[in-house]
């Protein structure tokens, strides 16, 4: 099988075409596509490397999913509304189960996010996923993550440290091994198919000054926003981190490994974001909406001497160090 | 060294922000570009991976000017300009010899063809560099693949075959070793550094019915041109290829193995495309111009019965079997 047959038979799918955005899809030396009037682009790339991202032997479908998943994560943290994306496959033999399967996970999300699968390529090497993502925004509707402002509180969506203890399961970290079957099955679907917050996304600039996605660890991203605004402080409240159950089950037995899972882990790809006090009753009224937990989890801080960032615990500073968080090179 | 002091040191460029179209460039979770009001978006993808596009022991300087390069080329056969591009890069391991060499070769030809680099990332593994490209183009000037029309003449620009010339000097195959050092030079030079025809791609859609770049071969690629505009037949006039020097020289010695590299061997990144007749005159004045050969090397006839493609040689029909030309899986 050629390049261009395994191109048609996995990664042509007719509702590329349908999408209004989509003037040429596959086939020709390059896409064309055409954005809403007044509308910028927004775009980004991640690639995935097995071994690295994800296991070797993980399920096809899953790694299709996820693939395109930290790429639509980032299309949200803009508040970008998905329009299109490419795909570069490095695959080191030609496998239809794999593909099957890959190709299924990658598509399901795709037509859930009415995003469009308009080019890329195939070629033959290690496992590799190279994903670029387009989206559009209206040019004063964009996220930023510089735009924090002394005062704002911080905000987090959904939960966060699961995708470290899913990481803790599947690499048999004995505490992890603790949880039951089913929350030990929920942390491992938390990493293998986290779940883009692009709603959200598009909600927030109504009320947030700033945000970006969590996917190198909350502690670490956090700081990326406190630095591009211009060296700004903040306060983390520890006791407020939204947790799972399983979470929450390992919480008293071991803090230390609860709260860095949920601080220096990746891999949870919620939505952190900055909004002004004032806002507050709009975020509960947009959580319901979304059925998505928003939790206030800290504030932005004047910087007085040296940018600082507090981490509070049961009313007293946090007394462990604490890793940064994933860091890819 | 993490991914984020790796990006700054090798991969912001001021003059990304410098590019009007640039709204934001590296530093957030996603870049975001303006286009210029009416017009599309042609975006495109190429991943070369180390071993199988480039050698492993490749100049970093021309890897990083080639993995552009062929991206670019798929920009140029759209008839789009240049706007932004992102690279993803996976690396074995951190140098900094290497990193500085790779970058400064896709910058300089980066700065030649006013494209920005916006984003992407780095990971370690196996070396592939991954670049999707995007331009810009009004609707009504893009060049497609599937617009031949029946009586057009088939142009192709430069010289074909140097890219396969190149890589038979890389082997060390006994012909190509009878080149002069000087021609050696020159198609390892036209094989590691291909120059990708933007500006002849802008120009061509005022008279080109159909375009594409020749990467893959000229004979397979012309066959994807015919099979997407309706399954149309060609002749093309083998006498007629446009050789380079090198190519000249073993021409009498062995025909066979000159043609099947200006036929069959990909990396060339020329233009092939279609044009009516009465544009002819056009053709000269813009080959002028551009101080680019534009060399009519066939025409796109009717089909009959099935499909067909007609080879011809000093008078009569070219005897030897062709190989289709590069197959990327």
């Amino acid at each position: 099988m050629d390049e261009f047959e395994l191109i048609q038979r996995y990664f042509v799918w007719p509702e590329a075409t349908a999408n209004p955005a989509v003037v040429l899809s596959v086939g020709d030396d390059a896409a064309l596509l055409s954005l809403p009037a007044g509308e910028q682009l927004v775009v980004s790339s991640d690639t995935l490397v097995s071994g690295r991202h994800f296991f070797a032997d993980a399920d096809a479908f899953d790694i299709g999913h996820k693939a395109l998943a930290v790429n639509l994560s980032d299309l949200a943290a803009m508040a970008a509304k998905p329009v299109a994306f490419t795909l570069s496959l490095t695959l080191p033999a030609f496998d239809a189960d794999w593909l099957t399967g890959f190709a299924e996970g990658m598509r399901s999300l795709a037509q859930q996010h009415n995003i469009a699968l308009v080019g890329g390529d195939t070629t033959r090497g290690p496992l590799a996923i190279g994903i670029t993502v387009m989206g559009s925004v209206k040019s004063d509707r964009v996220l930023r993550r510089d735009r924090l402002q002394v005062g704002d509180v911080l905000v987090v969506s959904g939960q966060v440290g699961d995708g470290g203890f899913g990481l803790a399961v599947a690499n048999q970290h004995p505490l992890a091994l603790t949880l039951s079957d089913d929350q030990q099955q929920a942390v491992l679907m938390r990493l293998h198919r986290p779940q883009p917050r692009v709603a959200l996304g598009l909600a927030l600039p109504a009320m947030a000054n700033a945000g970006m996605d969590v996917s190198d660890g909350l502690l670490q991203d956090l700081q990326h926003m406190l630095k591009a605004s211009g060296d700004l402080s903040a306060q983390l409240l520890l006791d407020q981190l939204p947790l799972s159950s399983a979470a929450q089950t390992l919480l008293n037995s071991d803090p230390r490994f609860v709260l860095e899972q949920a601080l220096s882990a990746g891999d949870d790809y919620e939505l952190l974001f900055a909004i002004p006090t004032s806002a507050l009753p709009v975020l509960d009224q947009l959580s319901q909406q979304l059925n998505l937990p928003l939790t206030v989890i800290g504030q932005v801080m004047q910087t007085t001497q040296q940018p600082t960032l507090d981490l509070i615990w049961q009313g007293k500073p946090w007394p462990y160090p604490l890793p940064l968080g994933y860091r890819h090179f």
